[in-house]
C-alpha cells in the first residue's frame, strides 16, 4: 500500500470508528442518561458525608461490572474515598490514568429552580424553558436537552461518558489500545485536602504514562478543548473588627472606624479596576508563556463577544481577552458582608465586616508565598492578624484587627504542550470529533493537577467534555446532552485509538 | 432686699424646688416606671402602621386627662400622626414648644437578648446583669438599673419624664411659667417623610417662641447636655451588577468584572480612611464654626479615653476628637452584601452588590446638592446611573451600572447659641442640674429641627436626657433609670422655672 492509501483505510477507519460508537449511543440513549441521572442523585458534597460513601460505593460497583480491579482509597475512615479501578489491556504499551471528581460544590437550594439532587430535565436554559418527561420521552433525544442538577456536569457528566464510551467498546468488541485507569476524586471542591495523602499511600498503584483529567467544560465555542494546565487556587476569609457593638451612626460615623469601609479600602488596595493584584511581591513568580503557548492562544476561536451577551456584560474587567486574561493570576471576591442592607439597614456602624476571598495561581507561585505576600502587605499597612476574634485587650491595643482564615489549596500547572503524549492526544482528540480542537495552555479553574505531574513525573491533560454554560458552582447547574454524546465519542476514542 | 439676699433666696427656691420634684419622684418610681414600660410596649416602628397609631392614641389620651387640648394631626389617613397638645398657663409671657417622637428604629429580633416590645429591666448593661423584677421591688430603685425595650430610650423616656414632670409640678401645686405645647412624632425613625406636610398645614397651631427638642442622649461624661442642632442625614441604596447570573470564578475571575470588588472601589474612592468624604464639591457648602461654638467644644468634658474603653477601638478614625469630628460631614457604610461567605461561600463572581449608605450632613450642604454631588460623582467615573433593575439591553450597552434608590432625608442645623432663649435654657438647665452643663453646637444623630427653624423662624434647642450608652438605632436598647430621674428634673425646670 503506498502512504495514500494507508491514509485513506485509516481516515475510513476512523469514521467506520466513530460511527459504530454513535449509533450504539444512539441506541441506549434513555440508559445512558438514566446512569447520569441515577448518579446526580447522590447527593455526594462536603456538607453530607454518607452521600459521598454511598456515590463511591456506587462507582466502585459500576466499575467491578465492567471488570475492573477496584480499591477504594482512602486518608481515613472518615474521609471521602477516591474510586481507583483498574483494567489490563493485552498488547497494551501505556496506561491511561483517567481522573474525574464525583464530588460537588455546596448547594443553596432556594437559588435553584428544581432540588439539585433530583435532575430534571428542561429544553433550554432554565428560563423560558420547559420541564420534559425524557424517561417516557421516544430517543433519540434533542441534543440541546439539558439535563439539571448539581454535579450533573463537573464532574459527573465525565464519569458517565466514561462509562457509556466503555460499554460502548465491549458491545463492539473494540479492545482498549491502552491500559485503563480510573480515579474518581470524592473531595476536589472541598479543595483536596486528602488527595496528596492518597497519592503518596498508593503511589505505585497509581503509576501510569499520563493523567488525563476529565473536569472543566469544554470552549466557550462549543469546539472540544483539551487543556495542558489549570491555575491553581488559595481561599480565604478575612473578617475585620469594628467596634464591639454596633453603634449609632449619627453619633459616631466619622469618629468610631466603619469595618465595612476598611474593608472596601482593603479590597480596592489588593486589587485594581483592572483585575490585576497589587499585593507587592505577589507577582514576582509568574512564569511567562511559551510561544506554543501564545500561539495557542492566538488561535482559539473567538469567543469574547460571545461570552459578553451570554453573562450581559458591555466591557471586560481589563483590556485582555478571556483566554489571555485567565492565564494571569486572580484575587476573586466571592463575597462580602457587613451591617444590613435593603429593608433591614439600620443607621448603625456595623460590628464587622466578612470577605471572603479566592486568590488563583499561575506557575510558578506557590501557596506558602503567597500567604506570605498577603500577610506581609496587610502588616505593612497596619493591620494586626489574628486567628481568633480579639478579646478586649486586643481590641484596645491595635486599631486595624483581621482575623484570617486560610482555605486548603494548590498551587497551579502548565504541562508541555509538544511532549509525544501531548501531541498523540491532541492528534486523537481531532480524531474523535472529526474537526478541529481548541487547545487552552491553562484552565482559569483549578483542578488539583500539581499533585499528579509532582509525584508522578508524568503529563497531566485536561479533556473536559460538558457545555461552558453548564452553571458550574452556582445554583441550576446543567449539562447539555450532545456534550455527554460528544464525550462519548472522545472516550472511546481515548481507549481505543490512542497509542504513541 | 439687697442683691445678694435675693440671689440667696433665688438659690433657696431652686434647691427647695429641685428636692420637692425629686421627693415626688421618689414617691411614684414605681408608677413612672409603669408608665414607661407601659408606653414601650406599643410597637410604634414604621414596619406595624396599627402599632403606631395605637400608641398615638395612648398619648393623646394620657394628655388629655392632664388637661391638655389635644389634636392628631396628619398626612393623610394612613401615615403616622403627629400628638399635639396645648395648656395655656395664666401669666405666662412665652410659649414652649416641646418635641419628641413615639416611634422606634426597626428591629432584627434575633439579635435582641429579649422581645424588644416586651420591656425587661436589668441590673446593668445586658452583658453579665440579671434581670430584675422590678414591679415586685421595694423603691426606690437602683438608679443603675436599666429598662431594655425598642424605643424605651429614644425617644419615649423623654415622653414619660415630661409627663411625670408634669404631674409632679400638678402636685405640688407649682403653675407654668410658659405656655406648654407638645409635638410628639410618629415617623422621625423613617426620616419624617410628612412632617414637613403637617408643619405647614397646622402652621398657626403650632407657633412658639422656641422648640425644645427631646430626642438624642446626654454627653457621654454622663454631664446633662443642650445641643444647639444636629447634622442632617441621607440615605443611598446602591446596587452595582456584575453578570447575569453567577460564574465560575475561576474560568471567569479577572475577566468578568466583580461586582463585590467595583463596589469596595467605589467606596474607597468616595471616602479616605480618616473618614472625610472625598467626593468632589461634596464639601464645598460647609458652614465655619463660630469661635463659640468652637469654645463650646473646647469646654466638653474630655471622653475620648472612655469611649474608646467602651467600644473597643485602639483608634478613632482620624485624628480628631469626637466632638471635633462630628462638625464635619460624613459617609456611614450601614452595610453591604454581595455573594457568599463563610462556609456557604462558593467559588463564584456574585450578580450583584448591594451598598447601604447614610450621609450626614452639616451647615449649610443640602439633600438637593449634596445628591447632585453624588450623581455627578458617578457619572464622572463612567457609571451609567439606573432607576431600576438593567435588563439585558441595558447590561450590554454600559459596563457600570448603579440602581440609586435615595432615601427621603433633611439638611442639618446649628442655633445661636448667645440667643436670649438659647441663654435662658442654658440657665434653666444649669438650675435643675444644681452643676455644670454640656454645650455642644450640633449633636452628631439626626433630628429634623431645620423643618422648625425654616417655617417658625425660633430657636431650635435640643435638651435631651437619655444615657448615650443606650444602644439607640441597635439591639438591647436601653434607658438607665437615672437618667430618667435628672430627666424628669430638668423638664420640670423647663415647665415652672423657664422664663426670658
Amino acid at each position: 500500500m503506498t502512504l495514500a492509501v494507508t491514509a485513506r483505510a485509516a481516515a475510513a477507519d476512523e469514521r467506520e470508528f466513530r460511527d459504530r460508537i454513535d449509533r450504539y449511543r444512539l441506541a441506549h440513549e434513555a440508559a445512558i442518561v438514566r446512569a447520569l441521572d441515577e448518579l446526580t442523585r447522590f447527593r455526594s458534597v462536603a456538607a453530607d458525608p454518607s452521600g459521598v460513601a454511598a456515590a463511591a460505593d456506587f462507582l466502585a460497583a459500576a466499575l467491578r461490572t465492567r471488570g475492573f480491579e477496584v480499591r477504594l482509597l482512602s486518608a481515613g475512615a472518615h474521609t471521602p474515598p477516591l474510586v481507583y479501578g483498574e483494567l489490563h489491556a493485552s498488547h497494551a504499551r501505556r496506561t491511561v490514568m483517567f481522573y474525574a471528581h464525583y464530588d460537588g460544590q455546596p448547594v443553596t437550594p432556594s437559588q435553584w429552580s428544581s432540588d439539585p439532587f433530583i435532575p430534571v430535565m428542561r429544553s433550554a436554559a432554565v428560563n423560558g424553558a420547559h420541564e420534559i418527561d425524557w424517561q417516557h420521552a421516544q430517543p433519540p433525544f434533542d441534543p440541546e436537552w439539558r439535563l439539571y442538577g448539581r454535579a450533573a456536569s463537573d464532574d459527573k457528566a465525565t464519569i458517565a461518558a466514561f462509562l457509556a464510551a466503555f460499554d460502548a467498546l465491549r458491545a463492539l468488541h473494540r479492545p482498549p489500545s491502552v491500559n485503563i485507569k480510573v480515579a474518581w476524586e470524592g473531595e476536589e471542591e472541598a479543595g483536596s485536602p486528602h488527595l496528596a495523602q492518597i497519592l503518596d499511600e498508593n503511589q505505585r498503584l497509581l503509576g501510569s504514562d499520563v493523567w488525563l483529567i476529565g473536569d472543566g467544560p469544554v470552549h466557550q465555542s462549543g469546539r472540544p478543548m483539551i487543556y495542558f494546565g489549570a491555575r491553581g487556587v488559595l481561599g480565604l476569609r478575612l473578617t475585620i473588627y469594628g467596634p464591639v457593638k454596633a453603634l449609632h451612626d449619627g453619633h459616631y460615623g466619622n469618629w468610631v472606624p466603619n469595618p465595612a469601609a476598611m474593608a472596601a479600602t482593603l479590597i480596592a488596595q489588593m486589587r485594581n479596576q483592572d483585575g490585576v493584584v497589587t499585593i507587592p511581591d505577589f507577582n514576582d513568580a509568574v512564569r511567562a508563556l511559551t510561544s506554543a503557548e501564545r500561539e495557542a492562544i492566538r488561535d482559539l476561536p473567538p469567543i469574547d463577544d460571545q461570552l459578553k451577551r451570554e453573562f450581559g456584560i458591555a466591557q471586560a474587567e481589563g483590556s485582555e481577552t478571556w483566554a489571555s486574561s485567565i492565564m494571569r493570576p486572580a484575587l476573586n471576591v466571592r463575597g462580602i458582608r457587613s451591617g444590613m442592607t435593603g429593608e433591614e439597614a439600620a443607621n448603625a456602624i456595623p460590628v464587622d465586616a466578612e470577605v471572603s476571598i479566592d486568590f488563583r495561581l499561575v506557575p510558578d507561585q506557590t501557596t506558602d508565598e503567597l500567604r506570605r505576600c498577603v500577610e506581609q502587605f496587610l502588616r505593612n499597612r497596619g493591620w494586626t492578624l489574628l486567628d481568633a476574634p480579639p478579646d478586649m485587650a486586643a481590641r484596645l491595643a491595635d486599631a486595624r484587627l483581621a482575623l484570617l482564615e486560610w482555605e486548603p489549596g494548590y498551587p497551579a500547572l502548565r504541562s508541555d504542550m509538544s511532549s509525544p503524549v501531548a501531541s498523540a492526544i491532541i492528534r486523537t482528540a481531532r480524531r474523535a470529533a472529526a474537526g478541529p480542537v481548541a487547545l487552552l495552555p491553562m484552565m482559569g479553574g483549578s483542578v488539583p493537577l500539581y499533585l499528579f505531574a509532582q509525584r508522578f513525573g508524568v503529563p497531566v491533560i485536561g479533556l473536559p467534555i460538558v457545555n461552558h454554560d453548564n452553571n458550574q458552582h452556582a445554583a441550576n447547574e446543567n449539562l447539555r446532552l450532545q456534550n455527554l454524546w460528544d464525550g462519548i465519542d472522545v472516550y472511546a476514542a481515548m481507549m481505543a485509538l490512542l497509542d504513541w
